[in-house]
């Protein structure tokens, strides 16, 4: 789809009154009210403008799962519900489900996640139909097995060749599920594979305290100094959930530029822990984005309950209301998680891409007004959003998307279906 | 306001498509689909109805503080932010500021709530005036003062001469502040007081861990044993928070029917403590209910993310998914809440008070729809909420409410002449 050229009008920004004007992808003009309309119109007026927020950590179709098995331990919720529905998973359930994730996201208001699930062309579809921003991987599992590895790698090289990277918002990575099913050899593939080709590598790692127990056991170290070992620590790397970290850890991930990506209701609902590191991590120098994980665990896609949840964990569990402020949340959740993945999104400036959303203010809990990111943080949440941007074309106006009945209609087809399959 | 005969057509309601009739302000029928119009129609189809929500803990006006010193220390966000604000509040501030309120309340779900606040006959003009329910408490403070006791006791009486229980969804309560700002001699009078009267006392207590060390230092034991040695704990005692409190005590709470309401967002956000013994509280016996607190503190009032934030909030801290299910919060911020109340309400059942909820489920956050109360709690916000019915009157029907406007350009003025007085 061509670009158009946006104009929007008396906005707010930061506390002042401007006009955006967006060309081609990025944003051309941020600055005082225009006299004449310079592209197609949007009125800004009772509306504040923010970047559009990234979710760093996301298995988007898993939509198709929501509500399916919470309350349950972990293994006996993958065991049981998930890897037996997963099974039937077809091209089409991917397609309808991260199309279901893209309009919750956009609804939200997300412009670009990070995501890792089976079927990634299916996802691939998805995005480009809706207009988002994605980082997708490639799933990579070889349960410490040389022919599964061999598969696995095969896949990981075409499925690379096969991406459409051409239309500008998709890029390609690599997602190694853990390193407890994932075996050393195949990481270090994964980890010069991403070298050559200058892509990133999402790893689940310290999620858990079982998962440091089998790392101890099978490896003689802890989560990160296993990866140190290998030697793939490298700013390539985003580490999902790193829960379980000392001192000596973060010393290692800051060394090698090793980003995080924090998922609070994820740990929360799988009850996973609660003690993540962003004060420490962020003081060691380490980029730490916001994550919703997939609505199988978390169970919504709404970045801005995210940001929330993270200020609020973060806070109850050092006993510390001073610490992860509504503006460092904030910032997590946009420019940070755009340098994390090297894009030049994550903030309003001429020059960047046009990755806008307008929060509409007139409403409970934006009132009284005198602290925006504040209300955005901890009063509102993704229902706030009026209008979406992204790559200087709108994808929602006046919380409209254009045949969003139809996904919702075909999703829950879908996950009848899958249902039967769970035990 | 006269009642009106409202007929809910085709709404799903625990798993099959009913009708429900309200008959003045009861729920005179639910059944099988009616064959005639019998009421003022409102369609359900695509809706599913829970009864309206129970908000047990609040400081409705405190919507004019909402952002007002985020993210610091509770002495140092009273003393410099909050109290100086306070000692300029009028009656039309707080009228205003309980309007949108009730507004935010019913926005989200809420048809029932708990106050305390300074200018109660405003927060009560403001409920008659939305249509909410409420019981609402005289803030009581002595500062263990003599002539400040006398003064509280005559404010105390003379508020409840003047309260409209006539209208039929205002209750009188009394809420002494706190352990360490109301002497035991007034708590002792209080309680005689509302035991005459048949009325709840709702109370701070255990909140922080500097309250407990208060306790220990002046009364030599802790919060609860405190309490039960001035022989105040009885069935009319509604605990607001009970962070801190041991095994004996919990056995004191039960064995005396005190109940609970557990704040999560409130106790997050100030970084009073995690802990809350949710479980351990209902395996006792003790009937516990879920609240907001003052929007200066959590800062919102929707009661569906704070049903979230109290499940997600107990699995983590105790590393069990297993605890804390959907419908065990859901239970606790409904039929539970209005048990604590003594309340007719809270269950959709014939006879009970027609206090109604419609939930859109034509949302992501409720696709696909196999388990609607974890999409409920788990994936939606207060923005799903369609319709709200209290006390057998609409009040709010598409999302609209009437005069939300003015009232939200009303709170904003008062915010901003008072937060000059802000230091």
């Amino acid at each position: 789809m061509s670009h158009e050229r946006i104009h929007i009008r008396d906005v707010e920004h930061e506390g002042r009154t401007v006009d955006i004007l967006t060309e081609g992808n990025r944003i051309a003009y941020l600055g005082e009210p225009l006299q004449q309309e310079a592209g197609l119109q949007i009125c800004g007026k009772g509306k504040v403008v923010i970047p559009g927020l990234i979710n760093l950590h996301n298995h988007a179709a898993m939509t198709l799962l929501r509500g399916c098995g919470d309350d349950m331990p972990l293994m006996q919720w993958l065991e049981k519900r998930i890897w037996p529905i997963e099974e039937h998973l077809t091209h089409d359930d991917v397609y309808w489900g991260a199309k279901l994730a893209c309009i919750e996201m956009i609804r939200s208001g997300t412009t670009t996640f990070v995501d890792g699930y089976h079927h990634m062309p299916a996802t691939a579809n998805a995005v480009r139909e809706t207009g988002m921003r994605a980082v997708l991987s490639c799933a990579c599992f070889d349960h410490f097995d040389a022919s599964e590895a061999e598969t696995s790698k095969a896949r990981i090289a075409r499925l690379h060749a096969e991406t459409d990277l051409a239309c500008g918002r998709i890029a390609y990575a690599v997602a190694p599920h853990a390193i407890y099913t994932v075996s050393g050899a195949t990481l270090q593939w994964i980890n010069n594979y991403a070298a050559a080709n200058n892509i990133l590598i999402q790893l689940h790692l310290a999620e858990t305290e079982s998962e440091v127990a089998f790392s101890l056991k099978h490896f003689g170290c802890s989560p990160v100094r296993y990866l140190h070992s290998l030697g793939i620590l490298s700013p390539r790397l985003l580490i999902a959930h790193g829960l379980y970290v000392d001192d000596e850890e973060l010393a290692l991930m800051a060394d090698y530029g090793v980003s995080v990506s924090h998922n609070p209701a994820s740990n929360m609902k799988l009850a996973s822990g609660y003690a993540f590191r962003f004060v420490e991590m962020q003081r060691a120098g380490i980029r730490v984005g916001i994550g919703t994980d997939g609505c199988s665990s978390s169970n919504n896609l709404d970045m801005i309950e995210a940001m929330k949840l993270a200020s609020l964990l973060g806070k109850a569990w050092r006993k510390d209301p001073e610490v992860l402020s509504a503006a460092n949340v904030f910032a997590a959740a946009t420019s940070q998680g755009a340098d994390i993945l090297g894009l030049p999104t994550g903030r309003i400036a001429e020059g960047c891409l046009a990755d806008l959303v307008l929060i509409d203010v007139n409403q409970p809990a934006f009132t009284p007004n005198h602290n925006f990111v504040s209300n955005l943080v901890y009063a509102a949440n993704g229902s706030c959003v009026d209008t979406v941007i992204c790559n200087g074309r709108i994808l929602m106006q006046n919380r409209t998307i254009e045949g969003e009945a139809e996904v919702i209609r075909r999703v829950s087809q879908c996950a009848e279906r899958l249902m039967a399959f769970s035990k």
